[in-house]
C-alpha cells in the first residue's frame, strides 16, 4: 500500500507587499542600535541575497486557520472526494491563530479542528490534529500520515500547512523581510500501486541548533515591550541548511533506490533564493555533477511569495498541478523530491513518484 | 510487531495549592459580574463536583518543556535504554512554553526539540516533533507513534505530555480552579509479541463542539486587557464526555476482541472526578453491568493533582508503575485501557496488554 497525492490547494493572500514598502522602516540590529545604512541599500542587499521582491500578507480579518481552510477547500474540490471520507486532517503550523496586532498565539482548539468545523465535516471519524515541526511541518505531516496509511490505520488524509509570519514579524528587524503568509493543502490516499511516496528521511539537530530560530523581543523594546517576534541567526541557518539538506535528500533517494538522473522536480522550502540554489548545487555535487539544472528541476516562488513557512511547498505543488507555474509540469511516472528545513532545527525529504 | 511500554516518568510540580488559597479571589461570571455567593460556598461546591482539594503549580523558574524534560529523564532512567537510541520524541501540549505572567505562548522551536537539546541527545535520527490535540494529545502521540512502529518506520519513541495550565488560568474564573501543571513521559518500543498496544479508537467532534474549550479574555477585563486565558463551557463539556467517551472505549475494546471482564485498569484523563465516575458507569452499562468497580479499576489522582491536561494519564501510569498509587498495580498480561477527552473536541482510547 502506498500514499498517493489526489488533490492540492493553496491560499495566496491578497496583499502583495513590495520591498519598497519598507523604505521608511527603522531597522535596528540585535544590539538594538539603528543600522547605519540607508534603507534603500538595506533593501537592495536583501533582494540580492534572498531574491525576494515582494511577499504576501493575509487580510486583516483572517487568521491562519482561515487561510488553511481556503487551501483545504480547493484541495477537496480538485480531488473530487467527499470531505466526509477523510480519516485525518493534519495541520502543520508554528504560531496557532494570531490576530492582527495581538501578538498572541491561540491553538485551543487545534487549527485542524477549526478547519474541520469550518468545512462542516460531521463525521466523527475524521481526526483533526496539529503537528508542530518548524517550516518542515507540512512535510512532516505527510510523512506521519504516510506511516498511518502504510500501517493500514487510515485510507485518506488531508495535510495542511499554513502560517501568518506577518503577525510575528518585528518591524525593526531586517530578517522579518523574508516572512510571508500563506497556506497549502494536499490530500493523500492509500493506493495499491508502485507509485506514490517511495521513501523519506528526517533529521533533528538540536544540540547546537535549537536556538537558531526562536521567539524574542523586538529590536525596539521601547515600542514593543512584551510581545514576542520570530528571530533568527541567519548566517548559522544558511550554513546549517547548506551542510545538511542535500545529504538528507540523497538519503531518501538512496532508500527509494532512485538516482539523481531520474529526478524530474525538486521542491525545496522557499526560505532564501540563493540558499536553495546552493542546496541544489550541493545535491548534484553528491552525484559528481557540477552543473545542477536549476531552471529545469527546481521551481521557485520566493521572489513574489516570500517565505510563508510550512505553506511554501504545498503552495508550489498546487501551482504546478494547476498549470500556474510554467514551464513546470508533473507527469505520470515523474519522480518529485520534496525537502524542507526549519526551526528545531529539522530537515526532512520525501521521494514521490506521480501516479 | 507491537508497541510495548518500556519506561515511564513524571514530574509532579513542587507547589501544592489547596482550595483555600482561592478564598480571597474575586470570582466573576461570563457576564463579567461578581458572583453573588461567598467564596467558601463556591469552593465547597467546586470540591463536591470535581473532587479537587488541591492542585500542583510549577516553579516560577520552569516552563512546560522543563517539566517535560524532567519526566523524560525519569522515563529514560526507568527504561534503561540509551537516549541516543530513540527514533522519535513526540511532545503533546497545548500552549507551548509560557513564562510566568507573560501570557504568551512560545513553541519555536517545538517543545520536543527543546527537550532533546536539554537531554543532550546528539543523534540526528532522533526526530523531535510536537502534537497538538487538546488534553488527549499525549495519547494521540502514542497512537501516532504506534502507527509508525507498526509501519516499520521506527523502533523506539518517547511520548511526553506536559502543560502549565496555571499560566493560562484566569484568576477571576471559577473554572480555572481545576487547572494544574504537570508532565508525564512514556517510552514505546517495537516488540515481536502478542502484548502491547492491541487497538485504538479516536473521534473528533467539531461541528457544535469546537468552541467548548477556547482562549478568551479574563472575566475582569479591567485588570487583564489583552491576555488570553483558557475558557470552557463546563456543562456542555460534561454532557459531551458522558455521552461519548464510554462508546469510544468500547469501540477500541471491540477492535481488540476484549470484553469488559478482562479489563484490569481504566486510566481516564483526570478532568473532573465525578465525571470520570459517571463515564466508568456508562462504560459498564454498555455491557449490562450496573455496578462499575470504581475503586478497583479506575485509579484517580485529580483530588490532589488537579487537571494537568495532557499530563494526567502518563503521570498516573508512572505513579502506578513505581508503586506510588496503591493499591493499583499492573501485572504481566493485564489489560489496561487509556482514554482521554478534551479541546477540539477529541476523544481517544487505547487498549493495552502489559507484556
Amino acid at each position: 500500500m502506498r500514499s498517493v497525492i489526489v488533490g492540492t490547494g493553496s491560499h495566496i493572500p491578497p496583499h502583495a507587499v513590495p520591498n519598497h514598502h519598507f523604505l521608511h522602516h527603522e531597522f535596528r540590529g540585535p544590539d538594538r542600535k539603528k543600522i547605519d545604512k540607508p534603507n534603500s541599500e538595506i533593501l537592495e542587499q536583501f533582494e540580492s541575497i534572498t531574491t525576494i521582491r515582494e511577499r504576501r500578507y493575509a487580510s486583516k480579518d483572517q487568521v491562519t486557520s482561515d487561510l488553511g481552510c481556503d487551501a483545504a477547500r480547493q484541495a477537496l474540490a480538485s480531488s473530487g472526494i467527499d470531505p466526509e471520507s477523510l480519516d485525518y486532517i493534519v495541520f502543520g503550523h508554528n504560531f496557532g491563530d494570531v490576530k492582527p496586532r495581538s501578538h498572541r498565539s491561540d491553538m485551543v482548539p487545534a487549527l485542524a479542528a477549526r478547519v474541520k468545523a469550518k468545512l462542516k465535516i460531521a463525521n466523527p471519524r475524521t481526526v483533526a490534529v496539529d503537528v508542530i515541526f518548524g517550516c518542515p511541518g507540512w512535510l512532516q505531516g505527510v510523512i506521519m500520515c504516510d506511516a498511518m496509511i502504510r500501517a493500514g490505520d487510515i485510507k485518506r488524509a488531508m495535510v495542511i500547512g499554513a502560517d501568518t509570519l506577518s503577525r510575528i514579524s518585528d518591524p525593526h528587524d531586517r530578517d522579518s523581510l523574508i516572512y510571508a503568509d500563506g497556506a497549502g493543502a494536499t490530500i493523500l490516499e492509500a493506493r495499491d500501486t508502485d507509485a506514490g511516496i517511495l521513501a523519506h528521511a528526517v533529521r533533528s539537530d538540536t544540540l547546537e541548533h535549537s536556538g537558531m530560530l526562536f521567539m524574542g523581543h523586538s529590536y525596539n523594546e521601547e515600542v514593543f515591550i512584551e510581545a514576542l517576534f520570530l528571530k533568527m541567526e541567519g548566517r548559522k541557518l544558511y550554513k546549517y541548511a547548506l551542510n545538511n539538506v542535500a545529504g538528507a535528500i540523497k538519503e531518501a533517494l538512496d532508500r527509494a533506490g532512485i538516482g539523481i538522473g531520474e529526478v524530474k522536480k525538486v521542491l525545496i522550502h522557499q526560505a532564501n533564493g540563493k540558499m536553495d540554489e546552493a542546496i541544489l548545487d550541493a545535491l548534484y555535487k553528491l552525484y559528481g555533477i557540477d552543473d545542477a539544472p536549476h531552471d529545469e528541476v527546481m521551481p521557485m516562488t520566493i521572489s513574489w511569495l516570500g517565505n510563508s513557512s510550512v505553506a511554501t511547498i504545498p503552495t508550489m505543488l498546487d501551482l504546478i498541478q494547476k498549470g500556474k507555474l510554467p514551464p513546470h509540469e508533473i507527469h505520470s511516472g515523474d519522480v518529485v523530491v520534496f525537502a524542507s528545513v526549519g526551526a528545531g532545527m529539522h530537515i526532512n525529504a520525501v521521494v514521490y513518484r506521480a501516479p
